[in-house]
C-alpha cells in the first residue's frame, strides 16, 4: 500500500451515530448494523465500513490540493450482523478488513486512482498466487457509480459469477440481472455461471459522502473511492481453494509456519546418534536468516515420522523437513517435502539453504 | 514476546454473554461493560479484557503438560464505557491493548512465570527509554492474588503512587489504604506520593477462571497469569512525559517518523543550484537502508526553513535534517538537529549515515 502512496491510519470500531446520520446510512442500514448505547444513552454502531469516519477525519484536517490524491488505509475489525454466519472465517459477524479510501479533485483523476488501486489489489492476489477473478458488481448500501468485486472461484462460494470464457469479461449475477445481459457485452459469447467467494470489493463513490460532510476544494466536492480486502476471508477462502482432503494448503506468504522440522523418533538409532541436534541447528539457521519465527520443530518424538508427517500436512505446513537415517551420512542429508506439489527431495544442509533462498526470492518479487 | 516463548493469537472483540456468565463477571461488571444484542436477541459484550475467552480457547484445544507454561498474547482493541474519557488516548472508550495470558501447572511455576513476564515488560519500557515505576496494586474486577502496575510519573496522571525514595519500593495509593501503610514496609522510610499514569498491569490470577471453565490437568486447575500493556495509552503517556511546550517528543522506537528532511526555500540560491535533489537522495538512502517508511521530506518550499523547523518539532520528528547553503560545498554538508537534546551538528552525507547507524544499533540492543 505504501508503494502506491497510501498512508496507514487506524479508525475506531465504535462509531457515533451522528456520523452515519449525516450520510443517511443510520436509517438505511436494517438489521445488519450492530447498534449500542453508552452510559449517557448516546447511540453508537460497530462500524461495518468506514466511509463516514474517514470523510470526517479528512474534513477535520483540511487537505490542500497538493495533497491529492490522498490515500488512507487501515487494517482493522469490521462488524456486521450477518443472517448466515456459519462458515467459520468465510462469513463472521466480526472480521478483519483492509480498507483503503481515496480522495481526488475531479472525476477523471478519481477514475485513474480507481484503476491504479484495483491494479495494486490484483498484484496482491498474484503475489499470493491465487487464481482470482475481477468482475463488475452492483454498489448496494455503500453506493457510488462503479464497483468491482474480486473473487476466488469455488463451489462453496455464496456468489455466482457470469464469466465469458473467450475474452475474460465477468460480472456478478446481480449485474447480469440488472443489465439484462444474455451474452458477453464485449464478444457476444455465452456467459458461463460459476460459484465464487468474494474476497475484495472496490467502489468509485463519487461525492456520496463528501457532499453531506461538505468536504470540498474550490467549491467542488472531492471524489472518493473505497477499496476493501477481506483479510480473514482471504485466509479462509485460500485454504478452501488450495487444499485437498489430506492436506491443508495456505499461500506461502501467509502460511502461519513455513517450515516444520521433524526430528527422529525416540529410541531410534538416529536419536541415539544425536542428529536431533542437527535438526535444531537447521531450524535456528532457517529461523534466523530466512523465515523469522515461522519455523517449528515437531519434536513429538514418541510419535512415528509418518504420523507426524500427516499431522504437518493437515496443519498446512508448506515445507516439511524430515531428519532421518541419512543425517548420519558423512555429508548429512535430510528429506524435504514440498506440500504444494507433494515432491520430495534428498538434500544436504547447503542444498536446503539454497533451495529456501530461491523460494524466498521468488516470493518476494513484486509481480 | 516471542523471545519469552509467547505465541500471538487474535481473539474477537464481540464476546458472547455465556462466557462472562461462567466467570460471574457478566453481573459483576456494572456500567463499564458495553453490552449489545444480535438479530437473534443473543447477548454480547465488547470485551474489556479476555480472561474468559482465552480460558475457553485453551480448554477447547486440550493442552498437555509438555506445553506448559503456555503463553498466549494478542494486540487488539478493548472497550470500556469509562465515566471520564476526556484526555484523548490517555483514557478512551476504545483503546489498543497488548494482553498476554499464561497457564501453569502449579502455583510455584506460575509465580516464576509471573516474574519472568514482568521482567520482560520492564525491558520493553527500558527499550522505549521511559522512566517507569513498577508498584504493587489491588486486583479489582480482574481478580487474583498478586498484582503490579507499571506507571509513568506525571502530574496529569489519575493515579497516586506511594514511593519509598530510599529503597525504590512503591505501591498504588489503594494498597497503602488497604494495608494501612504509613512507612515503607522494607526500610521504614517515609513514603512520598506522586501522580502517575498507569501504562501496564499484571495479575497472578490463580484459578479464578480455570475453575469455572474446568481447565485442569491431573485433576488440578491450571494457574493463570494475565498481563496488559496499554499500547495507545503508552503512546499518549510517553508524549506527555517527554515533551516540552515547543516540542513534541516520542520514544524513538515508536516515533511515527524518525527523520524529516527540509529542502531549500523556493527561489533561494540553494534551490537554483539543484541541491533539493541531494536531499531527496539522502531521504531515499535512509529510507531504503535504515528507517523503512519513517523518513519524510518537508518540501513545503514556499515556507521558510525556520517555520518548517518549528513545525517538525511540533510534529515530534526526532531527527531534522536541513539541506541548506553548505550543501553547495565541494564536500556537501547538511545540518542535523537531534530533537531529544536540541543539539545541532554539521555533517557530510557519510557522517550522517554513520550517525544514524549508531543511533539504530543503540536502539536495537535488547537491554
Amino acid at each position: 500500500m505504501e508503494a502506491i502512496g497510501a498512508q496507514r491510519i487506524l479508525m475506531p470500531s465504535m462509531v457515533h451515530s451522528s456520523l452515519l446520520q449525516k450520510s443517511g446510512r443510520w436509517t438505511q442500514y436494517a438489521r445488519e448494523l450492530f447498534r449500542l448505547k453508552d452510559r449517557n444513552d448516546e447511540d453508537y454502531c460497530l462500524a461495518p465500513t468506514h466511509e463516514e469516519v474517514v470523510t470526517g477525519i479528512v474534513k477535520h484536517n483540511t487537505v490542500s490540493k497538493k495533497q491529492l490524491p490522498l490515500f488512507l488505509y487501515q487494517i482493522s475489525n469490521k462488524f456486521r450482523d450477518e443472517i448466515r454466519h456459519k462458515k467459520g472465517l468465510l462469513r463472521a459477524k466480526e472480521f478483519i478488513m483492509k480498507d483503503l479510501y481515496t480522495f481526488d479533485l475531479d472525476e477523471l483523476s478519481a477514475q485513474s486512482t480507481y484503476e491504479n488501486v484495483c491494479e495494486s489489489y490484483s498484484r496482491i492476489f498474484k503475489r499470493l498466487k491465487l487464481n482470482f477473478k475481477k468482475v463488475k458488481a452492483t454498489t448496494g448500501l455503500i453506493g457510488g457509480k462503479v464497483s468491482h468485486e474480486f473473487h476466488l472461484l469455488s463451489n462453496v462460494g455464496e456468489d455466482t459469477l457470469m464469466i465469458c470464457e473467450s475474452c475474460g469479461y465477468g460480472c456478478n449475477e446481480d449485474i447480469e440481472v440488472e443489465m439484462k445481459l444474455k451474452l458477453c457485452p464485449y464478444c457476444n459469447n455465452q456467459l458461463v455461471s460459476q460459484k465464487a467467494i468474494e474476497v475484495g470489493h472496490s467502489f468509485l463513490l463519487g461525492t456520496k459522502y463528501t457532499e453531506p460532510f461538505e468536504l470540498s476544494i474550490d467549491n467542488k466536492y472531492l471524489e472518493m473511492g473505497c477499496f476493501g480486502l477481506g483479510v480473514s476471508r482471504i485466509l479462509a477462502a485460500a485454504v478452501e481453494v488450495l487444499s485437498t482432503e489430506n492436506q491443508m494448503r495456505f499461500p506461502l506468504l501467509i502460511a502461519p509456519y513455513k517450515v516444520s522440522i521433524i526430528t527422529p523418533k525416540k529410541g531410534s538409532n538416529e536419536e541415539k546418534n544425536n542428529i536431533t541436534q542437527f535438526g535444531e541447528d537447521l531450524a535456528s539457521h532457517l529461523s534466523d536468516n530466512m523465515f523469522y519465527d515461522d519455523v517449528i520443530i515437531d519434536d513429538r518424538s514418541h510419535l512415528t515420522i509418518g504420523r507426524r508427517m500427516n499431522d504437518n500436512k493437515l496443519w498446512g505446513i508448506p515445507y516439511i523437513v524430515v531428519v532421518g537415517k541419512k543425517a548420519l551420512n558423512e555429508t548429512p542429508k535430510v528429506e524435504m517435502i514440498s506440500a504444494y506439489n507433494n515432491e520430495s527431495f534428498e538434500m544436504t544442509q547447503s542444498e536446503i539453504i539454497d533451495y529456501f533462498n530461491r523460494v524466498r526470492n521468488l516470493n518476494e518479487v513484486n509481480e
